[in-house]
């Protein structure tokens, strides 16, 4: 079962499904953006990877990713938790102490949930985020000469899941970039308040290439990105050539980064003016069968749907291995 | 682990917890109520004992009933769905036919969420409504002399419960009321455009009992109750009289009824005048222990803290010894 197949079952079951599709939905007569994300026990994490208080961070974080995506203000959030009898209530404390300290960084406040049983951990955020942008925020905004930026690494999480599921020594920030990843909601607020024009925004949470390739298809525009541009944490490499891997495969595919890429105009890149954000590409013509075009120096490598349809990530059973 | 303790600690751990303790939260900011609740399969329900349709009914129900609780419009859904591989696609097809129906019924929309594997089927759904009364609505609103009514029966979705947990015969509007059961949306509107005063409100989810006598505690007044006036299914009766069960124990200490309690002064109920609600009590003197009094006409019974710690409803593991 796939979850792109899933998602069109519940687009085609609806009478409205116009709010889908987007990382978060936009609530216009409220102004507001809404996101409802949720980590489970053995697909998303597993507890001999991480611990509570790690885990109550993320569980938050990856939804204020999505807010981020939207280049929104994050206000509140509901916490919906699901263990089961084995976990203590000192985990449970440091559970909510990682969800407090992180809310807390981003002034964001817990306003509910519930807590039932289960069999395994489950942790199901609902956050809700303001749009403070007098523009507006579309993965469809991209076009021709439009600059691609991005704030924040590519590869390091997926690296450090690797390692982590794998039993391998690796460098104590890969292990982190999983762990505890961070999300990118000062930056989005700082482009939120100096840009002045549309633009396509969204997170890695399904890796580098997913958000450039659905940004491009969207945009039914080609996009060029030059490979030696993108932020890569040198412990990836290190990482992958210890172990014989193709450190691309994580740059461009795996997940969970929740790094930030905009894609603007160069009038809105001058006025953003930012060093959070570097510049990795470039938006080419307009194409109905558009491709990502990966530009090493030496040679260029073209990603079209087939190669995207065969490597993209998929959420659906990721950790299930480690049980 | 008892899911009260947890509540404690979650609020200990929270820097601002004065959101928490209701059955939604209210953004004052924003003017709307925010509730998030989960069913997790053999916890809340069995795969042996509903369909998909009605399990994606019942999700949407549980939270609107929540709103209906805060007296409020509710608007948008949003829903987190984790599903194990048997899971097939029709099945995915019934959940949100049944999501979507429910949602029509009410003029709902659903925004978003999202899709993951699980070990076990979990639905979790936050949803938002809108602050339509000029007036307060909180449990601790009940004064001497206010009338309680109620919008829907007690007992009848426990016992529905029991027996298909037992494998016992009943009437098919005791299973429906566990399976489908309503939420007082309408009944809520209604009191929030006819009362013109601050009112104590709640749904049943926990069961009778749990809401009158949490509103007393936090009212800081005793109850009278007439046990004659309740709203019960004749078939409750009927099935524990068959089954040696006491009726009152469905009655009052079951949960998932989802009716709708209001406790409000005379003056508003002329104004709210609907034939939707019973009045089945009144609100006697302040009191610092506040017990709920059962008038059965030959004799009273005084619940009190004690009673209440021993057989109120416990929603931790309800549905385990299915499995």
């Amino acid at each position: 079962m796939r979850e792109l197949d899933i998602l069109n079952i519940i687009g085609n079951t609806l009478d409205d499904s116009s709010y889908l599709g987007d990382d978060c939905a936009y609530l216009n007569d409220l102004g507001l953006y809404v996101t409802h994300d949720t980590l489970v026990e053995d697909i998303h994490f597993s507890l001999y990877t991480t611990d509570f208080y790690n885990l109550g961070r993320k569980a938050v974080s990856v939804n204020l990713s999505d807010l981020a995506a939207a280049l929104s203000q994050p206000l509140y959030i509901t916490v919906s938790l699901s263990v089961p009898k084995k976990i203590n209530y000192a985990s449970i404390n440091e559970l909510y102490r990682g969800i407090n300290d992180v809310c807390n960084e981003h002034n964001v406040k817990v306003i509910g949930g519930d807590v039932t049983g289960s069999e395994k951990v489950m942790i199901s955020v609902c956050a809700i985020g303001k749009k403070i942008s007098d523009f507006n925020i579309s993965r469809s905004y991209a076009r021709k000469d439009y600059s691609i930026i991005i704030a924040g690494e590519s590869g390091s999480s997926s690296a450090g899941l690797y390692a982590l599921m794998n039993f391998l020594y690796c460098n104590e920030s890969l292990k982190n970039a999983h762990i505890n990843p961070k999300a990118f909601v000062k930056e989005a607020l700082q482009a939120a308040k100096n840009i002045n024009t549309d633009v396509a925004a969204m997170d890695t949470s399904d890796g580098l290439m997913d958000a450039l390739y659905k940004i491009a298809v969207a945009s039914k525009h080609s996009i060029h990105l030059d490979f030696s541009k993108i932020p890569i944490n040198p412990e990836v490499i290190k990482f992958s050539e210890h172990n014989n891997l193709d450190y691309k495969d994580f740059v461009f595919w795996g997940g969970e980064d929740y790094s930030l890429v905009i894609i603007l105009p160069d009038e809105a890149l001058a006025s953003l003016n930012s060093n959070s954000f570097i510049t990795i590409g470039r938006v080419l013509n307009k194409d109905n069968n558009p491709a990502v075009f990966v530009d090493y120096g030496s040679h260029t490598e073209k990603i079209t749907a087939d190669v995207f349809e065969k490597k993209s990530f998929n959420h659906f059973y990721t950790q299930e291995k480690i049980n």
